[in-house]
């Protein structure tokens, strides 16, 4: 059973260059979660073991791999099938993938969950998870009483955050995060090898101080913007996310749902935004 | 009690320039584990609820952050402390925080466990990530039998691995790994929004094709290399890691340590080697 290919969506996006905004459409990677099971021979059912937001395709590679570098497989013929496999009467959505162990290939689930490490936060599959967001009482924010961010001002923000990045210049190579006013005025930047964990050193410093949650404050990133980046940014209540790199699909998906605007290609004085134009834009969109 | 603030780390390099090799150090940025742990009121010990690969600094903030997007704490003052703990008579490595919640405040462990997404393998530490390798059955790399790799055709490695992919063009920002053999050829190349997927993706397939140990093969990746990275690779008994970014410490150490060659920064035509210089230069080290 073979996945339908596709490994890119196409979203409506606004592009502001030199002053001037245009209506376009823009094409991002497909960002999706990815299920792994795992199924000793002789069980009826397979075992969750971990979760993992990717791009679909080579998904079968993608569990082999896993499971090969994680140590659950040492051998090809221990693997019996792999199969796409769906719960009940849902949709098949492609993102639960089963590997079916041959027999005599044991599997120690305790020491796999004690040796696997977390990463973020995600639902099973990307609509659970923007149920599950709901249902945590994240409702949309509002655009009154949030922030208003001047587009000049938006596309100096990644300089301002390179400018305050102290371990940078030393080692060519660790993400940055900062939270920034409606002014373009950046508080802090959080340095970490991990791009999440810059998130959560950011937004983890305002919370302690008692400033959440933050409606007029921009998160501003050095790298890519993802599903995980957006939904910290949502847990925060941070009206904007304004991105060096590009967006996934999925938090193009998670932004415009819950009315955070979402900046990507934040370099060279313009920016493409994905979601929340209003907040930076004139209200007809043009300027 | 705080830790000892430092976030990066000196180590030594070859630098691989218009030809010409150069002996030199570097600066990279620390990386190491962080374990969290959840101590609720009334309770005689914290349970771990996530492993996280971080930048030494700012902890207790990022615990903060997490605990917060993850939905575990909504206000600071349902954490009544932070504090670094050590197990029996290891000494203090920073890498265990605890946070102790307040009276009242209920978590959910099991909603946690299966709400937080999984990322990779990784030990509590990294000494214990090593130990755990070894006992795997993961011997350091022998020099003899694996890739000799020209200097010229592992600079050239990147431009091959860009070349290979087909949705970085259109969506601007996708992750890219693929397989080099010693004479610089690249066999197929696997995108992902996922840095460690798209490795897995590449992995996944030799293991597969019954390709299995790959000591004859170069990893090449498009972003940094963590200590993940390095840690798939070895699990495939690959020989070499080419990243166009920047090495982690424990990237490097890892490499040191199970003789895999890493190159950082590969790009312009350069690049730095950070472990198994041998497989790359003459055996003096200087080209």
């Amino acid at each position: 059973m073979a996945r339908p290919a596709r490994s890119t969506a196409r979203v409506p996006v606004h592009r502001y260059r030199d002053g001037a905004v245009r209506r376009s459409r823009d094409t991002v990677s497909l960002e999706e979660p990815l299920e792994i099971r795992v199924r000793p021979a002789g069980a009826t059912a397979g075992v969750a073991i971990a979760i993992t937001m990717r791009t679909p395709g080579e998904d079968f590679e993608l569990v082999a791999g896993f499971l090969l570098t994680e140590g659950v497989i040492a051998a090809p013929r221990e693997v019996l099938e792999f199969t796409y496999c769906r719960s009940g009467s849902e949709p098949q959505e492609y993102n639960v993938v089963e590997a079916r162990l041959a027999p005599g290939v044991g599997v120690d689930l305790d020491r796999l969950s004690r040796n696997v490490f977390t990463s973020s936060s995600c639902g099973v599959c990307g609509k659970a998870s923007l149920e599950a967001l709901e249902l945590d009482g994240c409702a949309p924010l509002p655009d009154e009483g949030t922030l208003r961010l001047d587009p000049e001002r938006l596309a100096a923000l990644p300089d301002l955050l390179r400018d305050g990045q102290s371990d940078f210049d030393r080692t060519g190579g660790i993400h940055a995060a900062g939270l920034a006013d409606a002014r373009g005025a950046l508080a802090r930047v959080h340095e970490d090898v991990g791009r999440h964990n810059a998130v959560d050193k950011a937004i983890g410093t305002a919370f302690l101080d008692g400033a959440l949650p933050l409606g007029d404050r921009a998160l501003v990133v050095s790298g890519r913007a993802s599903f995980e980046i957006v939904q910290k940014a949502l847990a925060g209540g941070v009206a904007a996310v304004v991105a060096v790199g590009a967006p996934s699909s999925l938090a193009v998906d998670l932004a415009r749902r819950f009315n955070v605007t979402l900046a990507g290609f934040t370099r060279g004085g313009g920016f493409n935004l994905y979601a929340g134009a209003q907040r930076v834009l004139r209200t007809d969109g043009e300027g």
